[in-house]
């Protein structure tokens, strides 16, 4: 058993990763840590670990294990990451502080950057595109939600030089803006919103530009749910046809075990849905072409699963040997 | 045109208010208070005001009106109401702090209490059961929502001696917990819940008790819509069958303009539910008789509405010798 | 006071109709037909009638009246629009059946026309765009929900030539499917969806296209909201900068008494957002420019109200020669 | 690995069972029938099971299996239970036909029933009260879902003999009414609803009293979440106190593994809720006392888990010898 260690364990992420790990079968949970909630036990923030014993330990006690997840909030990571080596061979960070590798487009998207050779250390957490390197690596950045499901969505297209014109058209549902999430966030101003509230330059959009090599336009609306969010992305392809277009998809991902192409002529639910993969660690595919030279790729995901803990989990998988899906084969629940 | 005062304008309750007041034939909004929000306009935290042109102002620079409703949160009435006496003739209070006139009620609910007698000054605001006393006073205080649903669902109960064993069952929306209302009610953690947050002891039970003079127990879930309350009230009326009981809330309410008895044989709703009344001002009342002795009264409404700002301008027309309809004929949405 | 009837009067846009006819000063309901449901109370589908004592007659039964609203499903229409005129001089159709002039443009979408001259007679049924024409007509037909907010999105940048490359993204809630729609649309199953359920060519494309004579490409999501139509769309407009775009949108729609413009730096609802609309007649537009040659139009509005019910009736106003806001000036409830 | 059958596997419980069983560890799916559905793909109905390579047969090409289950409507079982017995030695019925023991409680809440001898065969399906005769029973009939959560919040106490005045406020989500609904639970129309369909003797209230042998009280709403359901019973205990009632249910239920005692004093989910039991297998059970004689127990779970699919899973891991929490670990998603 490999002994792992959530630091930040306090949010969203923090709870859906001790979920999968304490449910896996290869790891263990050696602490959590949470500097305000230290002593507490763990199960009155996040109710699917009742049962489960855990508490909260502060960061400064933190014994040496195999590794570690950084979960905490945005900024944290940069903070801590020396210090959580010295007790740790790898780590696995969900903030965004090293998604972005190029210092310039991590200043002009954030306003800051950790110098480029510090974040350049972590390796892109997206096993489809990076698997070897995730396997070798010491360092994980999981990307943002948004962005994995945009990078998924194009990545058949980036590879062959399809990309043209790409227009990203992006949903999210609540958990994404974490615990602790303001006002704007409260249950009775979010219920039933369409709020634009990024109607360009979100930062996700610097993940795709840098992942992909590609300039890339997205929008992004705060939608009514809780988890998942879903991608829309348009892409000038030219005189592709979509049997192509879906060949090029099942040609790159039909070996992939999360992520599937979904395209049926029938059904209620003939491309990819976030409302039936709650829980699973899918991001599912869709590619529909217009006839009029412009394709529609949708992608859809569980933020708090591939978009993050299930992603981190995956990949963690990878960096210690361990065969990929384990832990991760819930299939979602439906209806819910 | 009446010139009317909001002072606390900032929440949900005083954001409905003005809407209500905007639209109102006879009245006009002279002033909107909220020190930490002067200078800005009101349409930024309540949109049905856009085009509005209101702006807040400070309490402090409050001048003379006909009436002046209290709108901030629990605990400020008491505070300011003497100052506020000073500028206007008739206050409407929206806070808890009057809603109870005995010391000893209130000790045990709330933890304080103003002194009796001022609080005494204050008539409930339910002008079903004190239309007289609202039209003629000068302090009125607006009772809680659950406790409006619940006091006329019981009234024509009371008034002829039948209450026996009361156990009330309220539901209540997000909205009811204000606009700053914490981590629990963000929209991941409120949504979908059914959560027991009062399982005995809910503030509005006191009202509910010293409105109808009987011992009563109240058990307050939170359920997931944003507006409406409902109550589910059983009482031991022993061989009052179910046709005799219609009888005496046709008799007690058939006049009312806001309160309806709803109880249809057929139809998808044909019991009191709060999802056809927002944006009204109707108590809808159904009552059931089980045929062992118990009868189920349920009773709905939009806590917003008739269970604060609607109810308060209602009382409000009835103090300025206005018709009681005015400004409230709304009829609610559907579907919605 | 005008007579109007409803023919249709059993679904969703029916019972909007009859809320907002049964509280307009200027007319009264002299029949409301639904061949199921006569002789039933119309209050028992549509709650918001409570106590309006109407009852469904049989259409065979319709006496003459001033003007007609047919808003019954969709082909309906064509099939008795003859009969109709016979007993009433103006008529306003809420189906699809009149909304595409151009025979081989409804043939390409619905698979079936009616010649084109007959639906030629029928004026579009937008006063931001065609206020004169209805004033004068006997015929008009609502445009469907979605084609209003992409057409009260673009006709700016249309009359000044600057449509290029025109992607809209259109969201839609459950109650645009209509009273009986299915196992799909049943509440478990459609509960939290991001449905694409047309990647392309839905129909209100084909209105969108003609209106403003161009090629324009539409993407549906059916979203989790049960009221409230979004669309997004972006436009390539060059070099024109964002606060040229504004003046456009100031400059068309500034006198419009339903069209806002909605473009707030700061709070909760900087963009229009159908959340704040439920009720209301108003579309609200916002317009944002990306700095690299696109621009990003955000429309919102209430499908049953300004996207059907309430425009027809603004229409029903303007083609009786009454004031064009009478009966539709709720502001929308928040929150909700 | 045992073989098993699937009878009826259209609706949500049946799409529930196959996702439990088909991730079982000791079983495999033998056939799933439905002869609407014949030749079709399973997934198609039922997402979760994407590659799953289920394909619906007749019924009538059913073979030899060790187990069926009965999926189907209500009515469904009874028809078919003695053609099936000829195919499998064990039988688990998830329909309400053999629900009910006694023939006259059965003709009064359904209007019709089996002879009471064939119905006596079939051992109710809930191991907390019946496990050793589950595990030696051929034929196991799964309690309706608000009965289970009634029944398991009064075990304790009906085994001392405490039930008294006993009332159930149930509340299920839109679900429980199955995958064919109808109009009334429509999107549009079930949204937001806290609609008291049964005021009294809704049909689970039989199955209480059967098994309780309690004269009991059950008012059932139909409430806005897709999955879940809630009862909060009220029940006249005298002077027993709530550490005494805690008591109770820790010795009852400590050892229990799916029965949880939820009483905490602090966070945001202190008493049972569905929201956190979403594809679990927990009945959460809390109890308070009122200090005037009478305790609230809430009772929560997944209406298509532990409330069917789960719960019959739990009966055939049972019936087959293997560990009882076999395929039923998930301990729930949060937030969702």
């Amino acid at each position: 058993m490999k002994r792992i260690a959530v630091v930040g364990g306090r949010g969203f992420v923090g709870g859906e990763l001790l979920r999968l790990l304490v449910h896996h079968p290869e790891v263990e949970v050696a602490a959590v840590t949470s500097d305000t909630q230290a002593g507490r036990a763990v199960e009155t923030a996040h109710p699917p670990l009742r049962g489960s014993g855990l508490r909260y330990s502060r960061r400064a006690d933190l014994e040496p294990v195999d590794l570690v997840f950084l979960a905490g909030v945005h900024g944290s990571s940069a903070k801590i990451v020396d210090e959580v080596a010295a007790l740790a061979p790898k780590i696995v960070d969900l903030t965004a502080d090293f998604r972005i590798g190029d210092a310039a487009l991590m200043e002009r998207y954030y306003g800051w950057s950790r110098e480029g050779e510090h974040a350049k250390a972590f390796v892109r957490g997206l096993p489809e595109l990076h698997r070897k390197q995730i396997a070798d690596a010491d360092r994980v950045a999981v990307p943002g939600c948004m962005a994995t499901s945009a990078i998924l969505s194009l990545a058949p297209l980036a590879s062959r030089g399809l990309l043209k014109d790409v227009q990203v058209d992006a949903r999210t549902g609540s958990s994404g803006a974490g615990a602790g999430a303001g006002d704007a966030n409260s249950h009775a101003l979010r219920s039933g919103v369409m709020r634009v509230f990024a109607p360009f330059d979100h930062r996700h959009e610097a993940e795709v530009a840098e992942a992909l090599r590609v300039d890339v336009s997205m929008t992004v609306t705060a939608t009514p749910q809780v988890r998942g969010v879903q991608t829309l992305t348009k892409v000038a392809v030219g005189d592709v046809g979509e049997r192509e277009l879906l060949a090029m998809y099942r040609d790159d991902y039909g070996a992939e075990p999360f992520v599937r192409l979904v395209n049926s002529p029938r059904g209620t639910y003939r491309y990819p849905d976030p409302k039936v993969l709650l829980g699973s660690n899918f991001c599912d595919v869709g590619v529909v072409a217009d006839g009029r030279g412009r394709a529609l790729v949708i992608g859809s995901l569980d933020n708090l699963m591939k978009g993050a803990a299930g992603g981190a989990v995956q990949c963690m998988n990878l960096m210690l040997g361990l065969p990929e899906t384990y832990g991760l084969t819930f299939p979602g629940l439906h209806p819910v």
